[in-house]
């Protein structure tokens, strides 16, 4: 009875909350790439492409490559941040091939899309994130995201074009919403109200403040400790309510220090 | 026993059945469509193309195209009929968005991939069939074909790039070498060195001294602060060296107390 309600709610529109889950393309640097990533985004259901600073944008090749997706290209945001282009996301999953700075875990496509269509389907923002074409990623930028995925290539020849890895991405995704009995297992999910991406920022420059007061982090040689921190609790999926208590605990830490 | 055979078989090594299985082009008519789809094989560790006819062929588009995979492009047959294309293959998988015409099933990359993967390592030939650009494979050559595969895309917009179609699948068969009873995926795992149970247990202690120190715990309401942190910091399934690092933190909390 209950699985019979459940199969209605979706049936027909099993891939209603893929318009959620953004493609966002940092520093790219041919225009093709961002007129084939369209053409895949609209094949897979996804709408939303954000641009940070794109090498050329908007451009008669992006829109001949994107064929009739070009509503895509249209619609596409330009931005010069990797905060604006996270903007309202309570997921950020990074696309990279680095396996050793960060140890967030790394994961593939196939293993993380059912979370990301659950995330997305309880109503939350989601951003897929991609790096230039020709260096990736780099660690500044993996490290303001929540979660990182690896697409299992040939070792000796790995180098996917930047288009074909969104193609891989959202293929699994659009396939994750037909799948797995997830619409059975929801009610194993607890509700949760996650932190967003700016809250997690103001989050860190509060720590950071902190800890130069409490002379933990040496002005002089702070190098590791905040990209350290800044891993784990990304790695905690901290709720909207937790950060409030972590800053609580800051706020006392510094309170405390002025009474004598 | 037979799984540990198996195991053995195809230990550091379950994608050497891959250049099994060919990809086949007709009448291609963009030369980059055929360089991208080199490339796109080359990243799953695929390595025959058969060209039926195509328009253009060789061409500096598809070498540039290709990237490092023109390798593929130099070893590629031209042939002038399906037929020849075919020869030697046990199975013919093409893909199609026809659904009427034929009665064999239409399956989908991730239901066919098992069966794929399987005939290869039993030493068979397979081959990918592709159509032109904006037609196609036709009723004729789709007869020539032992399956039928198609690629679940937005209803609204099914226009997949042959490239990326090609990308698709074969990133569908190299994930299906690793998946099924063969092997683990563990070469994808990164070293943790994760917590133990009692140093957790130890910076729990650590962190609720503290936090009366500090006065954020009310001794006489200290109800549901510790559980909350608590699972906060399980959940960020702490490394070893974090542990360290956050009680250095909290050390550094109550030390900067004494003085001033």
């Amino acid at each position: 009875m209950n699985k019979e309600i459940n199969k209605n709610l979706y049936q027909g529109d099993e891939t209603a909350c893929l318009p959620q889950i953004r493609v966002v393309l940092s520093h790219t640097s041919h225009p093709g790439n961002i007129g084939s990533t369209a053409r895949a985004m609209k094949t897979m259901g996804l709408t939303e492409l954000y641009l940070i600073n794109p090498k050329e944008f908007p451009s008669e090749v992006a829109t001949a490559l994107a064929s009739s997706a070009d509503d895509i290209l249209q619609n596409a945001k330009v931005v010069s941040s990797m905060a604006e282009a996270l903007a309202g996301t309570t997921m950020q999953v990074a696309l990279t091939a680095r396996r050793r700075e960060l140890s967030q875990p790394l994961q593939t496509p196939r293993q993380i899309a059912p979370s990301i269509i659950r995330s997305a389907r309880a109503g939350q923002e989601i951003a897929l994130v991609f790096g230039a074409e020709t260096s990736g990623l780099t660690i500044d930028e993996l490290s303001m995201c929540s979660d990182r995925v690896t697409i299992p290539t040939n070792p000796h020849y790995s180098s996917l074009n930047l288009s074909q890895a969104v193609q891989v991405l959202t293929y699994e995704l659009r396939t994750s919403c037909f799948e797995a009995d997830w619409v059975d297992v929801q009610h194993l999910e607890e509700e949760r109200d996650p932190a967003t991406h700016e809250a997690m920022e103001r989050f860190f420059e509060h720590l950071e403040e902190v800890m130069l007061k409490i002379g933990f982090l040496r002005p002089h040689a702070p190098k590791r400790l905040m990209p350290r921190l800044r891993r784990l609790f990304i790695r905690a999926e901290l709720e909207r309510e937790e950060v409030d208590i972590l800053r609580g605990i800051l706020k006392a830490t510094t309170e405390f220090d002025r009474k004598p």
